[in-house]
């Protein structure tokens, strides 16, 4: 099963394909979408929405799976995190995809059993489970095979939000 | 020149249709875009993305102006408005249109030259601008009027945001 993660945000949109075997998970690609803060920002949004359905077109994915919202203080990132989140999921529902959202901890909790895991922490096993020679760059494209992985490991009726 | 209002939201979009001429601006349509709070956040969004396209295909605007989020204390609501956003603005630009884009404080000093007015001041003179019988129902509707009228009375070029 091929799952798409996807770690969202304005200016860098993170992903991560892989494909769950009945063995062994592969990686299938990673990367990032980027949009130049010169760009306004509807050309950003359409930019980003563009790079999801290239994607979505090229991998044939089953799922997506998204790292849900986490607020820290800077509410002006939040909202432009939350307007390019609005697009990637107008994307994935014009593919007719299914879509599912997981927290930051629940994604620390499925690499590495820690909850309160740092970001290496969760790299490090990013890296081990696809036997990949170094850890992905940039952090964002590690992030959206993280969420891919989480999903993959985690049982779909149970965990998770099914948002689609 | 038709101009389109909206005032972004997810459970409720407000919009409203006005016709600039030469010597007096007059009202096309108004109303409102909702989505039921029982299906998913994708569908939503989906549903709020096909209606401002089914709006631009009706009526032709020239420009669309929004209102600018405006964060009281509740983030949570501040989010999914700008998730509604961001496909409202992803819609405007594959419809190829130009954006605009004003504040609530703009809003109140171009219809009533009193950045704290309240918003029945503000009803009010949509009312009074457009000849209309009764002040438009619902709010949002008429939030959706007046962010059209601050776009149609103000200079393009010195005011509002073109964030096209």
């Amino acid at each position: 099963m091929i799952i798409l993660g996807i770690d969202p945000g304005l200016a860098i949109v993170g992903f991560g394909v892989i494909d769950k075997g009945k063995y062994k998970t592969e990686v299938i690609d990673y990367g990032v979408i980027t949009t130049p803060k010169e760009d306004t920002l509807p050309m950003r949004l359409e930019k980003i929405y563009n790079g999801i359905c290239a994607l979505i077109d090229k991998y044939q994915p089953e799922h997506v799976a998204l790292e849900e919202l986490f607020f820290n203080t800077n509410i002006t990132t939040g909202i432009s995190v939350a307007e390019a989140r609005g697009v990637i999921l107008l994307a994935c529902i014009h593919k007719k995809l299914k879509l599912y959202e997981y927290t930051p901890l629940q994604i620390k909790q499925a690499l590495t059993s820690n909850g309160r895991a740092d970001k290496q922490q969760v790299q490090f096993m990013v890296k081990a489970i696809l036997n990949l020679k170094s850890i992905p760059r940039p952090d964002d494209a590690a992030d959206g095979l993280a969420v891919a992985l989480t999903h993959s490991q985690t049982n779909l009726l149970l965990s998770g939000t099914d948002i689609h």
